[in-house]
């Protein structure tokens, strides 16, 4: 009953599977199998264009390696204020650039606006020696707040990016998520839409450790090679991390976990509606809830063993809750049974 | 029939085994949960010490963090002109460090001695202000000639480490089969002889992808988990590698495999060394071996479907043959067989 | 009729005539000079304690040299959001100190204030790996909004500092003009107060490229000579940065040059305040005016022949206005009468 | 009488006199001043060529930001293993690259060949991830050895660079020593030859502090000033390092220098060679000798009060000895008679 992350879970069944069925007899190593050419084709096939990808194991080196192709190291990055980039990876931005600035601005529900990064950019002081100089633009999708840019936001977006010669990065830890919300073809939301680099998240959504490096942008794909090996992210026996992205795309796994960790997010949401006192911060888009509740329903729900983050400190009411691939529908249940029956409690003590 | 390397072999059925008892149910993320505790409890038994131990997943990571710890950015890194570090990293090290240099330094059979650091040292500048300062050794056990330093070699490079105030790293990609080599106690071959820090390897013994960045000298342990998550090396689901360390060292299966692998290495140099013509390039200590064979002999072992490399280049007669955790008894009989074959052949015709 | 910058002058006659002075006969080089020597031994006298004085030729040099012995490459530098640092150097402090992070804060006139630091470390996420790690705080004095923090505020701020193990650095650009404002004793406002690191500057002031940076806590000072010559920022032929530092110092030129522009600068917020129309948007405490003028004015002012800056950009009407050590009365009294005239010719329009 | 090295000297009394000239009135800062302009249009004359030229202060800062155009961070810079790059400069250029390689080679008498060159590249690993890539060469003229690569040596070089499509940079601290040696062309001995950048050096040539970064492949120079910024190494009062580098190249002052440093070189070598036992290390094509002398001579020397260094550490007899443009003829006389008296006196003795 742990809605702390879905980073507490485990894989897949199907993945698991995968490593043991890649595990036989000698195989060329640091990528030059088939497994890693099939997930590179199998990507291609979903995206519906040529692109290079590129095997990973965190998402924060997805991240960082990418902007690392679409910034110099006097450049500036354009984020959200509480992008994963700019306050949950200990600064590996601005090592994996050299020093690179994040230029984090608010946003309603997480979300960036082309007007906004359009004013921004023009303060920007292009051209201007004293100043570190707009590079690129990286959008979390779905967003740190659950939410999902519908293709019109990244286009609209992606428009300002090309006005100003920027890159654009699409974190796309919880891409599946916003994929299914969407219900949108995954080209849409990227390539078509202006997106360079995707950092195509498996991870949190049912892999052990995989992420996928995807560059639309196939001439910035030169250097990659050589940056992810620099940093010690090219793995040897690559075959466990391809069979494991090769098992998320086979059948369209990655579809199904998302759209399970969706609907009981979704479930989650409806049914915390009906306790007394319930808010929520952001719509519910992805698998993320963000959730205002009494503290008296907080603390029976630790007392009944729930695990969750506060969201903004220790002292405060915001929750935040994930759904995962694998969450069952009776610890939602259990959930919703136990937020009611404790803000119920409360209710009765102030009356 | 594939002797390239030791990285192009899968995993232990035990350690894929492992993954999957590891995949039950919610577990905090990020390695606070009790596998990953249990791996450097392991450690701290077989190293009979106290000590920090923090899981990667590539070898280049643990080799590059650990110099990160032991070197400022205008400091100096000695080791063997043919060091893994400095030759096949792609300047992780120099990434990792902010640009320090490596010095690389010649050695028979892959190995550097202590008075050669010791005049080396003497030479280094030290406190002048326009050179680079040295600040570390690395030693990498096994060596990538497929030798291995003694506990006095250790012992006697660590005193000259301490006589300038430098750290002792140890490359130990291939540490569980120079181990068993020389039979001797771990903590004698790094702590006690004045290792700080040991990049202790799985993958290449039977792991899909993890090594354990071990840090004797715990006062330089501190930085080091900002350092791994800054560069994206910290796993989410930290379990997926713990539980690979895990069986690894659970019932010596780390030993048990090095010794598979040292005995076929054993028996094909044996082996070998009854064709006419094949030379030893190194001892064969470890689980590599390096020989020089005639140009027939090598050009038959490739028809007959055999995989090794040509070590200096394509024009060469020396090759370098891994054996594995995995490799076949069978196997290195065929390869014996083959390359006695054509080299007999060879003479036939000459005669 | 220049009032864009203190660095749009030229240089002192007395540094000028120091750097003749220096130029007989050889030398020894990189700093084993008497010269350097002495400019040390003045400034400990100045601030009554030991230090170690560097002396480099800029001031993004002094400021990014400087915090790159204050923080790890992980860390965070808390400082004003118009800080010098943070907007005006190109990203120096990210690359000198490998990519640590500027978080930048609002606050009234330029200044920060020890409550709201204290406010925001308490939520920096001390100890978490995923977030940077607070490592310094950066002071400006005078500020960029030409005002002065007052030892008390300074001393505030480093308790602030001490209580989070935080270094103090103090940009200095405009140091003397801070200290003859306050008329305060050097010491008072520097390490008394709780500052690590001081960039003391001198080319604002009079010199033609000089800074010293200060280091108090001399234990941090060790690894300041590397840093800088790795960073090309090392003088051969030091005596000519000697030279400039000494006659700065030799007969206090420097309050003297800070005094006559403070004056200066004091007397045109005078006279702009009978100006119908003008506003200061900061105090003038030190060399730079911040004032709001009627259009008609600076156009006015423009068609007459005076340089400035519209400070937030083409199309604002604030103005900020730098007197220097070589700045004119004559040139202070015509900008004034200039800018009357032309605003009351604007009224006269209006009626 | 100190011939330790060009640095140890002062400046040039032109050049000091055209600081004063320079000194009058308000000027735009960063370059943006007339001077500046005048000096790039100096430097284009004398090459002959379109370029791009900027002032910085010291050579290690136009050698380290001039190679961070040349190379990504997992590049390799190859140059000879006595280059001021590699042993000089405290890893400035690994500071400035984010970590690039330095490969340095052995070769007579301080110069590389191109054969050598060609050699060493074909076996680097083009294209392999593991390794760093070749990017760049770097050559110094004149060498470390005081002796000047011909017009057809770089020529050679350049076409080696070209055919592996790497830059070339040409660190001319002594430029101006070999240029008058070759009697040629500046144009034929950079550009034309296939120089991509050089470190155009007037500090040691009688400067106070002042090179010039001369970038003759323009589209290289666009990230130069953001470099410059970055490092901080931009002058705010550009002026001054501008009027060194404009009266170094007024009525070739800077070629009257070196010739008569040259001169006072020549003279030095032929009048040692008549002391018994003496010989020159490598052909005497600059300013520097490289010389060993009887240890009775270096000590009378020392005795008589000449300084110099001893080249390869205290108990060797190789001396260096370096001319300046100010170095006076009296003084290598006497150098010169102290030396052969010295040595006479000691096979007296023998004898």
């Amino acid at each position: 009953m742990n809605f702390c992350s879905d980073n507490v879970t485990g894989a897949s069944p199907e993945i698991l599977a995968a490593l043991s069925a890649a595990n036989g007899g000698a195989l060329a190593s640091y990528g030059s199998d088939k497994l890693t050419e099939r997930v590179e084709a199998r990507l291609k096939e979903i995206f519906e264009t040529d692109l290079a990808a590129f095997p990973v194991a965190t998402g924060t080196a997805a991240n960082a390696l990418s902007l690392s192709l679409l910034t110099p190291s006097w450049g500036a990055i354009y984020c959200h204020q509480d992008a994963h980039i700019a306050v949950d990876e200990c600064g590996a931005p601005e090592f994996y650039t050299g020093g690179a600035k994040l230029v984090d601005l608010p946003g309603e529900h997480g979300k960036l606006t082309a007007s906004q990064l359009s004013d921004a950019l023009a303060r920007s002081g292009k051209g201007v020696v004293h100043q570190v100089q707009a590079a690129a633009i990286s959008l979390t999708q779905a967003t740190e707040a659950g939410t999902a840019y519908r293709p019109d936001d990244v286009a609209a977006i992606a428009d300002v990016a090309r006005g100003y010669g920027l890159g654009l990065h699409m974190d796309g830890a919880r891409f599946a998520n916003a994929l299914v919300f969407l219900d949108a073809n995954p080209a849409d939301i990227t390539w078509r839409a202006g997106v360079d680099i995707l950092s195509f998240g498996a991870t949190k959504n049912g892999a052990l450790a995989a992420e996928a490096v995807v560059i639309f942008d196939k001439k910035r794909a030169e250097e990659f090679a050589f940056r992810r090996k620099r940093a010690g992210h090219l793995f040897s026996k690559m075959r466990f991390l391809s069979a494991q992205l090769d098992a998320y795309l086979e059948g369209d796994l990655w579809l199904k976990n998302a759209r399970h960790a969706n609907a009981m997010a979704k479930r989650l949401a409806e049914g915390l509606m009906a306790v007394p006192g319930a808010t929520l911060a952001h719509p519910v888009e992805a698998n993320e809830i963000f959730v205002d509740l009494p503290e008296t329903a907080i603390r029976g729900l630790t007392a009944d063993g729930f695990q969750f983050y506060r969201w903004l400190g220790e002292d405060k009411t915001l929750l935040r809750l994930v759904a995962a691939h694998d969450t069952k529908e009776a610890d939602v249940t259990a959930f919703i049974a136990s937020a009611k029956r404790h803000a119920a409690r409360a209710n009765e003590r102030v009356a």
